[in-house]
């Protein structure tokens, strides 16, 4: 990582310009449902909590394949004014979102070896300080790998099929210069926003890039990639350590 | 109380038939709201968050008096299996317990000194095990009085809207006999289920008695009645010391 | 009855505080349907139809009862202003009022008596004048009879699957008087609203109490209950008599 | 009319081919709204009430004329089996309904003489055996002028802005003859449907002709035509008499 | 033709009371669906496009015949100002308008020689100006017919289901005088509009006639379908030719 | 280009693999809206329309600049089976595709240029051969320009708001291998795909990569980079050929 912070002051959470919030798991967090955890991400809070239910999609009948799919909400206390609730359709943010969150998990997954459940994992952002798409990808991976362990805990399935770990990060341009993991004031006037998902293999599932303002260079994607893989390569083992 | 519990053996979690579950109130869970409570009444475990923002409703336009009401929700996780998310349109059963909750907490209001402002209580269960609309009022209270608490301590207002406090508690008949604080296992196989909200100064604001098989006598009423004063005795001191 | 009338003028149709509103039941009002009742109680009038399909909802598949399911609506010229038709969702009061009905009428029911049909008791309010809710309940009661002698006439049926009356009234306290059978001069200004259900055999099925204004004492809800048992034990032989 | 009734013994009613049936109206069977009129047309029963309102929609604000809108229902009870009601969205039969009933409405009315009103005419089918939407418009007009005449007597519109009577008949072709009136089992099986609208100087104010199975020539339609203008002929002096 | 052109300078684009706008069928316009035109009529512009799939609705189960449907739109840009798109619900009119086209090209089939056949006709209007349902039936008889040829060709169907061509044209009363296919500043101000489907017979398969002012005689009735005839008498060819 | 075509036979068109398909744009196509296009690529053909009305959403009120939003449909026949119209609600593949080319043809405009007006741009898609969205953007540019160029003429604008042109492509990897704008035998086995919207000066201003199956590399995201860089530089001339 060859570029320097370029003002050290500009985070107002003194962090460096390559530097991820701190992040925590509680695992069990809700006892009801297959896995739940409750992650922090600095002060961005989600809920994950994963159901696995019998029956497939009417696509997937006679598949041989399971399904995954995610639900994304920002509750209405997340969110000063108040986030009312979306009732009669979701807005387009939610659903590209709970899509997002949806593909990337899946990417996790043989669903071979699951045939026959429909796993759901749901994101419910219980307090918003940005970076919640992205949070809601690792910290899902961490409530769907607590739930298959369960089920196989349970003798439910006999193999794992979970084939690799599923994180994702936030980066972007800031005043012109690139930033890890950006926070709510970073996020609201940032230039550019890049959100990055890899594998446990440092590989790239997804990329959604957007210039909110003006536009950007390969040059300028490059930067902001090896600051993505510089967080990835953090939030996996952090990952890991959920379940220690 | 003179009842003798019947069958010590019957409930599930070892108490007796006159005695409440764990209460737990955890006062500002969520920091973005004006108030917010982490409230655990046994198993059944609720987040309330308060959020009080400028504007009335129409009706309530130059009425000099401003308004206070409620949403809740069962949490996807909160039940097992899954609790299917309400779009489209809300079940009867989730709008019964919004517009109960929301009249219960507008009785521990004086609405006219708070003019101009909206109150929206939000309740969201987070694991249900029976209890979640009496729960959601007794925690909502609580939320309520923080976010009135803070507002005060801002500025924003000089006295206090609360003109009391405001508790519920779900009392019930089972195999026959009268019951405080019914879980689930309870509350499924209840014959009569009574909802009793009370004022500080023990009267009653709302009372809602269903039978679900067969029917009550006044007799059983007033057995039930007692119950839920012993009950809603010891619940408006936990509300008080939540903020000790 | 010991409580004196307080103030013989207060009601504006002359009546005394424990007198019921004259109530009129025309059978057959409409010839379409299994059952039906034009149902007056003073100027609250309500047409209750009745009708019985094969099939019963998917819960209820292969469980060897039937289903009972109520629908209540106030009709567009029943008030003054016109009441708006309630289109893409239902009112959380249509879904109460409408969930207490059928609950209250189940309560009516051996549904194991009626297996694979499902009844739908439809009560549509002409004319408002409060009330509506027992009054569909009380009526909804005949028209139901009425469905059910029909099916026993055409063999359709064997044994009657009614296994007791059931009918309901409202009281209240206006000015700090306990009042039964409210009109809407008087509703509008109750402080207290209690709707009680009862059986034919003078039991609770279902109560109903909600302070508008201040909160009630146990003393005050035993002055209602006494009142609402008197007019309840007048209701239940005005129904019989619709028959003869 | 020179058609000789070509099987006397074709309607199930009695009826010769060019008869209409019995008509009734019942002025003020709901007092609340400000015109209301119980109507038969032999076993088609509708309930229209009119309520006439301040305001104007939208795109009448400024222009100096009130307007007129109409809603019509088939109510539950209304058919055998139940007809379940409209939620979430009106089908394409109620809505073509309702628009024709409001537009055949307003061509009665001098809208410039209401200003700043909406006049709503709801049209409720208590029971139908065909014929609804042109018994929705003679019956509507019927409560129409009672509404109008009601403004008048209490001062609140000095002219009537009824500038001409409104009626409306079906006729039709079944079994390759024309039918005045037709009943459902004549309509069910009707291979021409059509509906004529005339004012009270016997002109034409809407046609809607329909070949439900093959066509028709300019000579059949000019045989419906001789029917339609005998029947309305005869509902007009109808419409009169019921405010004698 | 007996009428004279009252005023040979009111149309705006030049043509006689009684001639068609110029008309043109572009075939296989969208290469993708069973069947397609481009259809012009002066400056009213539709794309008609058939779409042919196994399975008939629910009411048609096991019935023996197949099913044809329409869905009509207006595209956003084909007004000025836009015409926003219905979501939600669609309007009277839209439906109206669907319903009425589904309803005359069902008149052309004999849907028992395509059992287990949905036929979907979609008509959506690029260029608005006037005559849209009626150049929409016009138009989809072409489009239906191409996509029942190439059935035929490919196999699938071994005798057409086409019983008869289907063509409609409106006339209306402007200023007075009857006119044949108006145009959009002649519709919007005419006294009568009367949309009129015909059969390739030159019989009556639907008559839509509707005073938007005052009223009509029989005498201008006769007048106006003498006009239809001629037009309908012009398309029919048409019709034909599109396929040579 | 330093990648070699690795299987010329690969294409079903023909084409090597960074090659873009044939491109056509036929300006005013539809003559009622400000701006149209029918844009043809290979076999992918849109009709694009542009409306320009006067007033800005709530959010920009007062606020010194106008805004650009656009909608996008896949028309019923543009796809066998049919494409059902969406109703109700929009699918999130809908949402997610309008929302993206809204947003990429905002980056075309300097809406303070334009203060008090709303640009709607409609992206019907007549026929669906894959490279709809990206598609979508190209020639929704071109329509955009046709509007603007429209407005500057009329002298309703007196300065172009547009600051720069906007063109798009998709690339994607195919067994194992980089392709440039793939058609729907290609997109549909794709492991990779990349939508990527480039300006005029060539730099980035949305990128959306998804792994389908698998994952890539950031040297395969490099080859895909380059592909639609070449793609693009060939796309911005043609735009400027559609007003020649």
């Amino acid at each position: 990582m060859s570029i320097e912070n370029p003002n050290p002051n500009l985070r107002v959470d003194g962090r460096s310009h390559d530097q991820l919030r701190p992040v925590e798991f509680q695992l069990g967090f809700v006892e009801t449902p297959a896995g739940s955890v409750l992650a922090k991400f600095g002060k961005t809070h989600l809920l994950c909590t994963v159901s696995i239910e019998p029956g497939v999609p009417r696509f997937l009948t006679d598949s041989g394949q399971g399904w995954l799919t995610a639900e994304y909400r920002l509750m209405p206390g997340s969110t000063s004014p108040r986030h009312g609730r979306e009732l009669m359709k979701l807005s387009g943010r939610t659903q590209e979102i709970q899509r997002l969150i949806g593909r990337s998990l899946r990417a996790a997954m043989d669903l071979t070896k699951i045939p026959d459940y429909t796993i759901t994992v749901d994101v419910d952002v219980l307090q918003a300080d940005a970076g919640t798409r992205t949070g809601g990808i690792t910290a899902g991976y961490v409530a769907l790998k607590a739930a298959i362990d369960k089920l196989i805990q349970q003798g439910t399935i006999a193999n794992s099929p979970i084939k690799q770990a599923i994180a994702a990060v936030s980066v972007g341009i800031v005043a012109g210069q690139p930033y890890l993991d950006l926070n709510y004031p970073e996020d609201s006037t940032a230039e550019v926003d890049l959100n990055v998902v890899m594998s446990g293999g440092m590989q790239i599932i997804e990329l959604q890039g957007t210039a909110e303002a003006g536009d950007f260079s390969r040059t300028q994607l490059n930067q902001m990639l090896d600051l993505a893989e510089k967080g990835i390569g953090q939030l996996l083992p952090a990952q890991v350590n959920a379940f220690v």
